[in-house]
């Protein structure tokens, strides 16, 4: 445990994937969409480990350039042979009705159902995820295989939905910390059951907020669970003059799976946020890839739009779009899994804790080394696995805390982990070998 | 056709190659020298197709640290055995006299002519290309197969030319732009009869000024024909004051080969022709070279001297000195390809299209995307061919569109062709999602 | 001989080699130690070449965070078995003793003389190197394979050192240039026999001071010859005021081997003797590694500690440590060779020569090339064995002296070694081409 309760490396508990994985495969089957009850149902579980405020938006809110649309509903929805047999079965999984499908009621031959049904050819077995946001429509979703199976016959179509008037939906917790300086950890609440996209990073999330409770944090954190695009642009608009507070801020998604991990860089590029967090992932192991910021993906889009320009990157394990389970119900509970995220996990829990508590410090005694040997600082530290890089870190805090650097500025000169460059600064300090520098306003 | 009769596309014609080509032929026989009638006939072919002003300067005149030579010229050479044969004849090959030589009219044993003899012993079929500007002497250039086939004889030996005091020539074609400032595009018209070095480079200007003709150009566009090192510092000492109109510029040579293509910076190595030029020559194939300044190569020694330092790069296709064909008879009209010419048109067309159309803009609309499926733009654009390519440039275009980043930035920065780029922010603009901003004084 | 007497390449002499390493092995026998006698007699010998100042600070004195130790001496040391024979005896090695023993005269067992021993299990006829500076203690150091062959009886045990109130010992020698800025070139002087480490670095600078005796230089030289770590400091703790004229300065230890060679930056990283360093060494050949500062390592850890940060890097052949007979009886005469000392000679005196000979020019024709023919610069310059290389080194230096880069920076713009830029700068001055600007105060 850290001292003084503060957020440290105590928060990453051996059960926390599993932790993760539990509320993943809870809110998993929900048909969730940009609006409706699936993101409200959501937000009900999530806010059963959080302090959780759900907001609502009313639909024909302008929010910048959009508008806040109608809000769908469905209950129920399949398509049923001549011999009364479900083909399609809404209840099986909510991949089948393609998003935001308007209501239907018909009898249909098979030509005119193919009209209304999408498939992958090229992965047979699989359900695609499909919307139709913003063009009335609707369809179904599913294996193309089972397409091909379907008899020259008179098909029974329905889809119980409703769009109507109504209100679009986000979750918000707000982490207290000593200041109003905000870091943002958001994820998206839209898709519905994609377990790595984004049922994992809901509930990733929701377990940091969790375990912060109650430990002191400089920075305010807000976790932010909100529909893609739509619901961060509503946000955004809402809160146009709090968003000047983000310093730091990650979007999170399919933090589940094996791959990566991947971090595509804020708009900025070097940004604290960029910094911290590529230096985590490089000593998490040789995988991590980090990419430029482009202007496609996830929300980071809005948040990272020149008007807005925040620093705020992604997290993610594979790359979205790069992997053959993206948007397909191959995305289910059997491709994710605790220990990866633990590891998505650690990363981000790391980051914070570089962000947290990046600090300049002055060596006391600048001329020449001071002799560690009369202080007991030679050889083995009490307690320390690694005296050889114990020892090699001193000397790294000492000669380069010149007032101008900060320890993270000398975890990357040296290539030691932020974490051990950090305790050792402690036990420098503690020996009255290092004084903190005012750190300079943001 | 771009709009408003403006230099674009356009100009690159499927018959550019063929043009150039025929052009490059007419020119190749001739004998030119840095002085005298065969740069003056050049001129006169050239002077066919667009409106070409020849200067002539004096000998003795003095330019910067050089003084203008006395004028050469050449009627007739060869060398006759015994029996009368012409065993080597300057009406076969403009290659065959050493430029330069004084006038000769001797008898002389094999041992003798041999003193006056250049060959390539390790290319024994090929006849090497001599200069002596600056040191009286006469000599004849043959294969070296030919030379160890001659026998001991006494052989007459006559170069009817002439050394005397006349002009300096070369010529200029001036396109008017809307502005003063100036791009340079400049060759050197004073080797003989090789065609890549420089026929090619002659004949492609020719026919870029002559599509040119006619079109508006923000630059005002100056092609320079003139003999090399003596005809660019002679150009540079009577237009110092005009010099400094230029921002722009590029020497051409070699361009009809198919290697390459090879761009050698300017000076200066980050000017707008360096990064345009690298920018299209990047899109236009793997093969593509960029290196940088060095202060040896064709006139852009002159044009990049310290004490002008002008925004001036080399464009070619294989580099100088880099192929076996350099400066010897095999850099002769079976060595230049129609469409390598039309290759290397397109990439120096392509470069000033960049040059005249690079712009910054503002995104009118900064605050999170705007909602392009409302107006059309999500999916699909009316006739274009790649609508996914379309569709993330207007996300690299609306994000990086923040008043301080050009097209050229962008397209950069997004790895996708300024052409697209700016068809892009055309379309933008006309839909109001974007404004230019005024461009910064250069 | 350079002109007017001033420092440059005639100070690498063919004889250089076998006189550095007569030194060497003339006082590779004595044991030295941060202090006492050895080092005293070791500044005798180097003082028989140069005219050295030997300093003595006296036991007690407070240097910065550090005391001055007492001061240790050691007449005889030695093991002796049953029958009388001496299976260990110092006069063999002064390796055998660990440095900084306490005196002792003792009969043990086997068992109990392990307890004192120091022994390489993995390099079993190696005799280790130890220190016990601090800590007071007493041991031999043996081969392990003797240390096997010891039968259980009682051994004689005898160390006849001394350990009390003295002085420490430091030797100076002072080159006085035009200026009082100065070159510090510093060896630690208190390693026992070991050749590489550093009785080649004494017996290097010994012997470039002689050479440097009775020639012009712009700087000071400081040569300093003082034990590592408490040497450094106490010197700096003495000359805290002067270290502010040390402009340039090079650690020097382990150049007698054939490894590297290597070079670790100052830790400014771009002071001018990095570059100058760099700039020799990548001419010197392909093998050479330059490496950046790290706060471990020999005396530039003082030079370079953040309160001072001095411009000090350090030269080797192999890096510290990199090498089986690192700190061991291994790194004998044997080791080191006539032919790698004159190179490590060589690689010094030719960065002193950048740094003494580095200067801005400008071109004095700035406008276009020079007529370089009609000076008979053109083609071969006489002398020079590498007329194209001097051809190409004439345009780069006319091209780049525009009074703002200095021959280094136009040696390695242009890939051409320092010497040649220098000469042909030279040569460009007496013809009025290029004017010596006025060089900035550091």
């Amino acid at each position: 445990m850290d001292r003084d309760g503060r957020f440290g490396e105590q928060v990453v508990t051996p059960d926390i994937g599993e932790d993760i994985f539990a509320l993943a495969a809870k809110i998993f089957p929900i048909c969730r969409s940009i609006t409706g009850n699936g993101v409200r149902q959501t937000l009900r579980e999530i806010g059963a480990h959080i302090a959780l405020e759900a907001h609502e938006v009313p639909t024909g809110t302008q929010v910048f350039d959009w508008t806040v649309p109608r809000e769908w509903n469905i209950r129920d929805a399949y398509i049923k042979d001549s011999s009364g047999r479900k083909v399609v079965d809404f209840a099986q999984s909510s991949l089948h009705v393609m998003s935001y499908s308007v209501p239907v009621r018909q009898r249909l031959s098979l030509a005119e159902l193919k009209q209304h049904v999408h498939t992958l050819p090229e992965q047979p077995d699989l359900i695609p995820y499909r919307t139709s946001y913003y063009a009335e429509n609707w369809a179904f979703c599913m294996a193309h295989r089972q397409l091909e199976g379907l008899r020259e016959e008179t098909y029974e179509v329905v889809i119980d939905s409703s769009l109507q008037d109504g209100s679009l939906t986000y979750g918000e917790c707000v982490h207290q910390g000593e200041t109003e300086d905000e870091f943002l950890l958001s994820a998206h609440v839209c898709h519905p059951s994609l377990a790595n996209d984004n049922c994992s990073g809901l509930a990733l999330l929701t377990h940091l907020a969790k375990k912060m409770s109650g430990l002191r944090t400089h920075y305010t954190y807000r976790f932010l669970f909100a529909p893609g695009t739509i619901g961060a642009i509503t946000w955004l608009a809402r809160n146009e003059e709090r968003s000047r507070r983000i310093k730091h801020g990650l979007v999170i998604s399919m933090v589940g799976d094996g791959g990566g991990p991947t971090y595509k860089k804020s708009r900025r590029g070097d940004a604290a946020i960029d910094r911290a967090m590529i230096h985590v992932l490089r000593h998490a192991g040789p995988a991590a890839t980090v990419v430029d910021f482009s202007p496609y993906g996830y929300d980071e889009r809005q948040y990272c739009s020149p008007g807005f320009n925040l620093p705020v990157g992604l997290f993610q394990r594979s790359r979205y779009g790069s992997i053959p389970q993206y948007h397909t119900s191959a995305d289910n509970l059997d491709f994710i899994r605790p220990e990866h995220l633990a590891q998505s996990f650690a990363a981000i829990a790391n980051t914070i804790d570089v962000i947290e508590n990046d600090a300049v410090y002055s060596n006391t005694n600048p001329k020449c080394e001071p002799q560690l040997g009369k202080r007991g600082l030679y050889g083995a530290i009490g307690g320390s696995s690694d005296a050889a890089t114990d020892q090699m870190a001193m000397l790294w805090v000492l000669n380069f805390s010149d007032g101008t650097r900060s320890l993270l500025d000398i975890a990357e000169r040296s290539n030691l982990p932020f974490a051990v460059v950090r305790r050792i600064a402690r036990i420098l300090e503690e020996h009255g070998l290092l004084a903190r520098c005012q750190t300079s306003a943001e």
